[in-house]
């Protein structure tokens, strides 16, 4: 098991409904030292990639994106769900499908954020059927710009959005992919990585 | 001027009705560098304090304070604007009124994260009105929590937030208090601080 795989399986519980809580370190609670873990290891993965530009989408995206752009040393962007008033001139515009909160967002990126030059990381901490990630990947293209990896902490690889990303070629880095869980026993049992 | 009032005066920009843009770097785009200061000249201000956690609010709030949280060697904890099918158990609850989007949120933290242990900096990018900033102080005390300090990057110092918070006695540290702007000129004008 990697770093976050321990920690998963250490103080991760396995709800009914194929919940996986991890509130504790990743998405209400924040373990800073383990973004910056989960940020050397995409830098890893991505050796080599142009990338200029981190691409997240609130809320529990931007602390690990933000943590992780300092092994890139680029800024991070993040998609907005709803219209604010303080966003204005032309968005780019994705229409997303919550797993979590059962219900439709817009999500919305400002054009002069994304452009034809940028090379964009696109990272969010779970994969799961893709929608929130489908969504990003059309803003990055209506944009012009070329997405050169994604990088996800937790997948749930018993559901599509990962088959999907890679059938499409994207160069997806999971860094813990579930495949399967028991909310009765509490095992997780994870995907071998090579 | 200090380093953000002068990113402020450079990127910055104001609208109508007493919005100041700054989207480039703080709220949309995010300046990592520029929030590394940040949490530098938080530290140098909180220096002393038995500060064991930081506490923010969704969504703007999350990557400055989980950059500042380096300085700090501290978790971060993001209170949350809706009711999540994640959350479960009990959550400390505030109902919050949103300038920017002219609604009533409540906002969340589950009990498990703040415990009377636990002594808080409050992180986030703007204040205002205060309600976002008394709902997460007002979440503290319901955990018998100690705020040891609050810290905001934009101050609206035309607006009553600030005075109310410092008339409370808690120590507000604002990295750049605006006192006046004029979006006919783009004027925009620091409060002297010391």
């Amino acid at each position: 098991m990697n770093f976050l795989e321990e920690k998963i399986a250490k103080e991760g519980t396995v709800k009914e409904g194929n919940v996986l809580k991890v509130d504790n370190f990743l998405n209400h609670q924040m373990d800073i030292p383990l973004f910056n873990e989960m940020g050397k290891e995409w830098k890893r993965r991505f050796a080599g990639k142009p990338i200029n530009k981190i691409l997240t989408i609130e809320a529990s995206g931007i602390g690990i994106a933000c943590i992780a752009a300092q092994q890139f040393d680029v800024p991070v962007v993040f998609a907005k769900k709803a219209k604010s008033i303080n966003i204005e001139g032309e968005v780019y515009v994705a229409e997303v499908e919550s797993f979590t909160h059962k219900c439709k967002n817009q999500v919305i990126v400002a054009e002069k954020f994304l452009t034809p030059q940028d090379h964009v990381l696109i990272i969010d901490d779970f994969l799961a059927n893709g929608y929130a990630l489908q969504g990003l990947i059309q803003i990055v293209q209506s944009a012009g710009a070329t997405v050169e990896g994604i990088g996800i902490a937790i997948e749930k690889g018993f559901q599509p959005g990962g088959r999907v990303i890679r059938n499409l070629g994207y160069q997806l880095e999971s860094l813990a992919i579930v495949e399967a869980m028991d909310w009765k026993t509490g095992a997780i049992t994870f995907r071998e990585q090579g």
